[in-house]
């Protein structure tokens, strides 16, 4: 009994520590915005910044404090409503497709609410008021959270590029367009049953288990990601106007919809251009292309005569690399040409795209 | 020669002066808003308050500050496309269902373009620098940003209905539901010739010219407008139920919109709310019925064994009238009950709905 | 008494032969038609060809037979749904857009439809058993199904269009291209005091009634049709690329439809084609446009600096004109051109656009 | 050489059997609908009759007859058009969702256009005029055609579910519902690496190729298909109004499209239909349920505690059965309730559902 509440102690303490530096660094991804920017929503699977900021603190008061006390008082009762997003059983959703049309709450009332959250949750952990099982809960909503910080990213790009301001999220500048790719080769991976999924005793997501086995046949994976410049022989050829290369269902959509490049991508002239969270910028050919649908992706990869990994091939691939990367806390906010890598060694595993 | 100088300088001073008013009334409406009320538009047909206010300095930057200079510099190369609305003739627009996708420029970037073409529009004016034509046109500009002051206060009124906290734009408490409306008479006028439209000598817009004649035939026009519990008893006897009240387009959409009542109305229960710019409020028996479609007009003048009135009809009833009403500079910015008058005179000819 | 049998006698025997003939003109229409032509729904507007015979019948059998016999039986109970169209008073109606969905009832069974209707119809007009009344109704019923008989070949021309195949409706040759139309001249009528609406004592639709009057200032109506090559000049200038000629909601329009010619123009390489009841052909610019809407008609008299008439200004220009003209009878189903006129005539007022 | 020629030849004697078959089979199916009935759309997803009739000849003429000949001239020059589907490599395709709108080709011309190809393949094949690749596209040609013989039997089934008079396809009666079903048993299968895909010499689809291995855990298999009776306990649990069984795209569609039976099944007072070929009927608690979708059968599955099989697990299971069922041969036209099993075999493997 005890250790048990030694043990509840020493995470909580851990989980406190992790909670301030995960909670303030969504803060600091929406510091260098303006309150607009905030508030705007695109496309219907675009959320607005203030509704991430809002959602992932719902996450917290609704699965870690509101549960455990018949006397909670929400600091209002239609945040509940307001910011459940997809978990249906909790009760009903404010229809997704109409965040951007909310102006209240307003920015400052998020953060508002994001404090009145945070003092409760670190005030409970300070007193190791959590079980064991509300500790997980609390655990797998950093998790949340930050797949939430990823996607402020990924939705505020949609929000910049729909202006035709193009406003940059970030100043700082990249790092000029390299002039060197390391060359692409192939990895062969003998065919057989292979173990995957996690492993660990540590946090992993449930779609990440159980550890099972599947029978793989031989197959070869690429050494580092596609670049730009690879990818734009494919347009050069074509590919955007020849059936041959797509799915049906992709070519439908290519049709319909006028696809000619990639999201992000542009062409004024000969030049080809990029938007980036840093503004437009020219194409670099060495950078790795990214924003791929998956009909794009395959597209692409029937045009070079190859196949798209499985899941189950990527993960066997990856399992015993470093990770190592191009990451969010870096803030390059774009991903990098690779360097040259050793014979036999995959690179890019893990940031870039 | 000096006779036309001594009165574009004497016209100057006066538009200078009703400027400033005008303009200063327009920041006056954004002012009680958050800025991430300016932000959203939650129909194609309403505007963000940010593009009203940009849109309306769009005006004169392009009609009375932009023609006649050609080292004329815009504040922003791209205001031209993003402000203009449907001035095809101008250029190319911005999508206007698409106006509430825009966070920049921010409201306080266009705060500062407001500033900026008060100052040379002010600076011009003091010098007498502007052409009669260009007064013409200065002066229309007026006229329509008084329109989209009305526009500012119809679609913020929307955005906040739309939202489930349901914000009040204005704090000021509306005075109590009253408890008599003057009876309703019909006031008679003979057949014949008449000549409306537009006879003085000052501003007008366009579409009220020119001075030209009409054949009515004998018609008569109620004294005063139709109230709020008058068109419940519409509802009641199941309005929205029965086809044979509707045209056959009204009919259509009101099966397909799902229509039971004005929009801005809502029942709880037994009661009825009607949502104000004061926030939610219990419907007033005695309040003018506003914001109702074409549809719902004609269905309730059906109704009642009547018709709507042609706009001759009415242009001839409201003339000799004084103009006195509940107006925008009162502030009550909600339509208020009738006094009694005396027999055979119009009420309400003026600003409730 | 004597006297009202005697005419209503003479009445139901007159009706009769009018019934036989539009009766057997509506199946005339439909007879060179293949059974699958007579079922497809190419746009909401256009109702299949058995649905307008069906619903023609409908109406004799709901308003002139149904009423007044308690015994009444049915054919088919579900007809009085099916053929119901936008009288929303009688029942529901089976969705509009969807009635090229029903292969049910057949082309056959729409035929025995109608004849089991005629019978009934035809035998009690014989035994003189209708009310003055119900005759009124029979009558309306005949000038409703020369309306359908109108929207049979418009539909059809819209079905045949829509088809890569382009069939045509009817194997008769049209006579070739003229040479030659009267010039275009402008006939002046005078302001004042005009009495429009139909003043006879026979029969005429309720919105041609009552006789009224209405005040016109002086206009001038041109001699004769806008020919094909007039308005071809208003396309080669640009015409649909001009947002200066059009009204906001028709350039609107324009943009969001792709317009660039009348609908049923087609253009290959530098000739034009039209599509007409007798296939594809040739544009000829003798003959009068037909098929604008609003939109192109009024942007066109823009461009060429007119107006378009007031439907009270047609009217009295039409007024005193004998009614000749290329009418449905001539079986040409199509416009053509104008021969020439007097001095101060006007010409193609009936039948041709 | 005379080897192979004789090869080729006693093919060719064996699919000219074969082709007239499924030729005549198909026809068979149209044969008793309504020319009517072979023209419409009910949704984009359907095809009418004649486009199938048509599409499937398409095919012989374009793979097996088109590519040897330089002198062949097709019957149509705009067939090649109007009926290539989704083989985007071999041209442009009419857009699918508008086959409904094509009245021509009419029924009769498609029966020619298919005597016209028939005639050709069959006199070929007579004398042996094919090569060994001509003659495998001819073979994929008949797999093709049996494949959109079962599409014309659910697409008609949706047309005449879209009629208010509910045609029946086949005038033969049902047998009466049954008075019972197997117990529902569960058959296990243990883990390990199982080989799977099409293994022998015969005709297979390019997708049942190649034999490979897959890695299966332990899992278990229901000994028959789910009945009508245990589907309607999940609807009358609520299954269509808790969201907590549902996927969440699955329960955004519940909501969307108001989900509240499977498609085909309608309830009047406490009585439950089932639209089948041979028009309306009660549904029998004892048939198989069929027409669900993905996610009506996953939310079944979680409402009962189980999981879908993967395909793996389904041919695994199915692998050693013989092939016996309730096939298109038998005209029965709807799915039968299992007889009962011996312990631990598996019913209703092909055929019913
Ligand atoms: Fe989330
Ligand atoms: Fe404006
Ligand atoms: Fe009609
Ligand atoms: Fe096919």
């Amino acid at each position: 009994m005890e250790k048990e509440r030694a043990e509840r102690k020493r995470r909580s303490q851990q989980l406190a520590q992790r909670y301030r530096v995960i909670r303030k660094e969504t803060e600091a991804l929406a510091a260098s915005l303006e309150v607009e920017d905030q508030v705007v929503q695109t496309m219907p699977d675009v959320s607005p910044t203030k509704w991430h900021r809002a959602h992932t603190t719902w996450y917290f008061e609704t699965f870690v404090l509101g549960g455990d006390d018949p006397d909670y008082r929400p600091i209002h009762p239609q945040y509940r409503y307001l910011f459940n997003s997809y978990y249906n059983a909790v009760g009903k959703q404010f229809p997704r497709p109409r965040r951007g049309l909310l102006s209240r709450p307003t920015v400052a009332e998020v953060g508002r609410y994001r404090d009145w959250v945070d003092r409760q949750i670190l005030e409970r952990l300070d007193r190791c008021a959590f079980t064991t099982e509300q500790l997980d809960i609390l655990e797998l909503g950093l998790h949340h959270e930050q797949q939430h910080q990823e996607l402020i990213l990924t939705d505020i790009k949609h929000v910049f590029h729909s202006n035709p301001l193009h406003p940059a999220y970030s100043e700082t500048t990249l790092p000029p367009p390299g002039g060197e790719t390391a060359p692409l080769r192939w990895k062969a991976f003998e065919g057989g049953v292979y173990e995957i999924g996690y492993s660990g005793e540590g946090f992993h997501f449930d779609n990440e288990a159980p550890r099972h086995k599947v029978y793989l046949t031989p197959f070869s994976i690429a050494s580092r990601l596609v670049t730009a410049g690879e990818y734009l022989e494919f347009i050069e050829a074509g590919g955007y106007r020849r059936p041959e290369f797509w799915l049906a269902d992709g070519w439908e959509r290519v049709c319909r919809e006028g696809w000619e490049a990639p999201l992000y991508w542009s062409r004024e002239g000969k030049v080809w251009w990029i938007f980036t969270l840093h503004g437009l910028r020219p194409l670099d050919p060495y950078e790795p292309v990214c924003h791929l649908s998956y009909y794009e992706a395959e597209a692409y990869a029937t045009f070079v005569g190859a196949r798209l990994p499985r899941e189950a091939e990527w993960e066997v691939a990856a399992a015993d690399l470093p990770i190592r990367g191009n990451f969010l806390e870096d803030r390059l906010l774009h991903p990098t040409a690779s360097s040259s890598a050793k014979e036999g060694e995959l690179l890019q595993c893990f940031g870039d795209a």
